[in-house]
């Protein structure tokens, strides 16, 4: 493409990626933000789901949301590609095909960057599959949890499903009888004995379906059960705990932090809990939910980084396609 | 093989083979229990490590301790063979190869085999990769905990690890100076910064790896370290609690736990911490090492099997070769 006059030159492209814990999201738009397509598909995280899986994902959504040509810029937050093999593995897949630059991220750093429109101080909350706190302070990161399921993850999806499903075997090693949150948990397994959810989890779940469990817990906890509110409650702890390491860190005991993932769109009770354990100590600093997806921190990195200024217009568009 | 006098029929053999959390152990000998071939692979638990490798450990300790012709019985116990998926593998992978008659049980039964010799209720808990807590009341088994790694295993070789790792990540995210555990652990995995534990444990270590860090754990405990000692303690608390669940369970007050497995190997205290909690409740409960390595279990049953019974010919034959 030559770049010669204004109207060619809006026709430029960027492609942002935001590879969650279970799911992965992709745009293509304009470099003013208007949408052009957009894909989803299964997780990228390859410390999750394996580099094959991972790669299967990425080219399908690349696939889907590219334009004729290449796009200027590539953003693609995701969890797992802060090591440094998985970053490689990737860089080498894309060999310059989809766009001029790619730009590899985290994907707690793009879900902030969507909160970076306006003032103040501001931190990211993410709870799907995983958790994770994230900020920057003077252009520095700064984060805290997000070591995924196997060494951390505390309060995520997986790590409250774990707590569930541990309830159910306990329950069962004692002698007690299934509570209701435990018939809920196996009709949805599609099980009959407490001793199948241990051979399903291991022969044919993959993390991303130990973490939809998850899901239950949450609504039981909306639904005022008892059981599920213990867990979710301990969830909650967790995840004010993610947020005041990072008060602490940065000393900012003013800012606004931004609930975004999976388990809180089940739960509006999850968010409250962790506004009472954080404002208790920091009543300066506001828990509320945050209105774009992660995809739109992806586009605004990219538009950026591709020279241009995020301006109202840029935020016009992508309210029409990128909230919550 | 014909069967028709004395010295011929003393040249049946069996095969036991006892396949723990991180490798396996497995021996031939006579009906009498004299040693004919013994061999150690890695691990046989498809849940753990796969089916491909739990397969190649496999054919690899039968090849190794069969004699000439098939064994009369071979008993296979191993975590994950609950799994009716697991056994049928299993059982297709030796199709009637190496004796006349397969047996396969959990690596806590043949381990709470060993335990049946003299009289008095007896109970077994293991604490290697995995933990688990089981004893027969009336031929009717019961057990507590034994959800693998995922799922359960509170106070196992994993588990510990974990915590370990987990309390390092969070120091990290916290700031704060690392503590001599900390740095023990860094040198043994040959790690500069917390963040490559992380990306070595998702992307080159399995399992039991990641497991092994529990033995850094135990020492540190052994050696009056504070923060081992919190991790400890902690499993002490877990695995009383195993115990303490069959107690409830059994109604049985006045019994012998014996324990099994690398992590007690490795601390004497986490043994004397278990009697401890266990005995503060339970006076007539008696905490103490186990003296037969699992695979001696895996013999007796199979010599029992075999129409033979376990005199004192057999158990001094044992002790000469299957002592913990």
């Amino acid at each position: 493409m030559i770049r010669i006059c204004g109207w060619v030159r809006l026709m430029e492209y960027v492609i942002g990626v935001d590879g969650g814990g279970s799911k992965t999201e992709a745009a293509s738009t304009l470099i003013n933000g208007k949408l052009m397509k957009r894909h989803i598909s299964g997780s990228i995280n390859i410390n999750a789901v394996g580099y094959e899986e991972a790669k299967r994902n990425l080219i399908e959504v690349l696939e889907i949301v590219k334009l004729e040509e290449k796009a200027k810029i590539c953003v693609i937050g995701a969890a797992g590609l802060e090591n440094e093999k998985n970053r490689k593995l990737i860089m080498e897949l894309l060999n310059g095909k989809y766009a001029e630059k790619v730009i590899l991220t985290s994907d707690a750093k793009i879900a902030y960057k969507t909160t970076q429109m306006g003032g103040g101080d501001k931190m990211i909350l993410i709870c799907g599959t995983g958790s994770i706190a994230y900020m920057e302070v003077n252009g520095k990161p700064l984060r805290a949890g997000g070591w995924g399921y196997l060494l951390g993850d505390e309060g995520s999806g997986f790590w409250i499903a774990r707590k569930a499903i541990n309830k159910i075997l306990r329950g069962y090693d004692e002698g007690r009888q299934p509570t209701k949150l435990t018939l809920k948990i196996m009709e949805k397994l599609n099980v009959n004995k407490p001793q199948e959810i241990v051979e399903k989890v291991y022969s044919e779940m993959g993390i991303i379906d130990v973490a939809r469990v998850a899901e239950d817990v949450a609504k039981a906890f909306e639904e005022g059960d008892e059981e599920a509110e213990e867990i979710m409650m301990e969830a909650a702890w967790e995840l004010a705990r993610l947020i005041k390491t990072l008060i602490k860190r940065s000393g900012i005991e003013k800012c606004e932090v931004y609930c975004s993932g999976g388990v809180f769109k089940t739960s509006n009770k999850l968010i409250e809990a962790i506004r009472r354990y954080v404002e208790a100590e920091y009543p300066n600093v506001k828990i509320c939910r945050c209105s774009y997806r992660g995809v739109a921190g992806a586009i605004l990195m990219a538009i950026e980084e591709a020279g241009f200024t995020v301006n109202e217009e840029v935020i016009r568009n992508l309210e029409g396609w990128a909230n919550a």
